[in-house]
């Protein structure tokens, strides 16, 4: 967000060393966690020089915001392509975006440990909680906008609350995403149940 | 565990000062956080020698297990005081047990921002995972077991999966709890959430 006008004209460069950059750092955080990278070794692994990474981030409070900032674009960016096509219904849209938080692939496995580690540090960093709060609440309130639509298209009862609807939903998939991250219990058994859920969510009353 | 032993007789001792160095490093990691906790601080204001704290633990990591453990050994003993009367239905013991997740008072406060630190140092530490793991395994085993009583007492629908519907639980309870704790929605709003779910599992089918 805010950085969309920088990707034309010169930007281009801009945003492809940001990029390079950024993959580097997932790549290090992946391989030997938050706590063992340097500046210096992303520098290195993305083919940079150490100044071009300051420019991005100064610290390791920096960096995590920076990865952070990354891997919510990415996974932004994965949502909105699956969701191109015309005539997605809600609950597709809605199942989409929770499947995210579930570390079904290498991918999503680095995203989430990121996310994981910027979570336990937010916890003694009240900066980094804002950002992490602040996109809670717009995930939160995303989940919450596709249950109404559902509800409007018939698709979900009229009497569920959607705000207390997509707060359990949330909970749910980052509680299974977090316990397959661990090793408790697979992606496939976390999806299946996080499918019961919407089912039962959907079910029109009886 | 196994530790029950050394509380006769000289153990006693043992015990009380193991009981005051822990409540002294959750003491410490709840105001400065997990990274800024030394062994020597916590053994000043355990107010016992560093040797005594380096009995118990000599790493960040041993640190964290030795509070986690702990820790674990408190919400258990709650969750069992509670518990205690005769009579309490399966419903209610599994609700007391997922109530532990959601950080409800400064105690609880605490010990689940121990236990998030614990969740992200385990990401690359392949020896704290495993006690991570063994923990929600032994968890999640309990919560079925429960859903089995419910069912076997006619208070929960007997075409109930109790394995998956506990990891759902168990998932929902921690995610929520890990919201709560980044100031994503309220103790109160968890709860609500989280006994709403109650009551669609244990609905029985129309």
């Amino acid at each position: 967000m805010g950085k969309g006008s920088r990707t034309r004209g010169l930007g281009a460069r801009h945003e492809e060393r940001r990029r390079q950059i950024a993959e580097a750092l997932l790549a290090m955080i992946n391989l030997h966690g938050l706590d063992a990278v340097s500046l210096r070794d992303v520098a290195a692994r993305a083919e940079v020089s150490l100044g071009a990474v300051q420019h991005y981030f100064r610290s390791k409070d920096e960096m995590l915001l920076f990865a952070l900032n990354y891997i919510s674009e990415r996974g932004t960016e994965r949502v909105r392509q699956s969701l191109g096509q015309e005539g997605q219904p809600p609950r597709a849209a809605l199942r989409r975006i929770l499947a995210e938080l579930v570390p079904a692939d290498d991918q999503r496995r680095a995203e989430l440990r990121i996310a994981t580690a910027f979570t336990a540090r937010s916890l003694v960093s009240p900066e980094l909680a804002g950002h992490l709060r602040a996109g809670y609440d717009s995930l939160h309130e995303v989940l919450a906008l596709l249950i109404r639509h559902a509800q409007d298209a018939g698709e979900a009862p009229a009497d569920l609350d959607p705000g207390r609807a997509a707060a359990a939903l949330f909970a749910l998939a980052d509680g299974l995403g977090t316990h397959v991250l661990i090793g408790h219990g697979t992606p496939e058994t976390a999806l299946a149940v996080l499918d019961e859920h919407l089912d039962r969510l959907f079910a029109t009353a009886p």
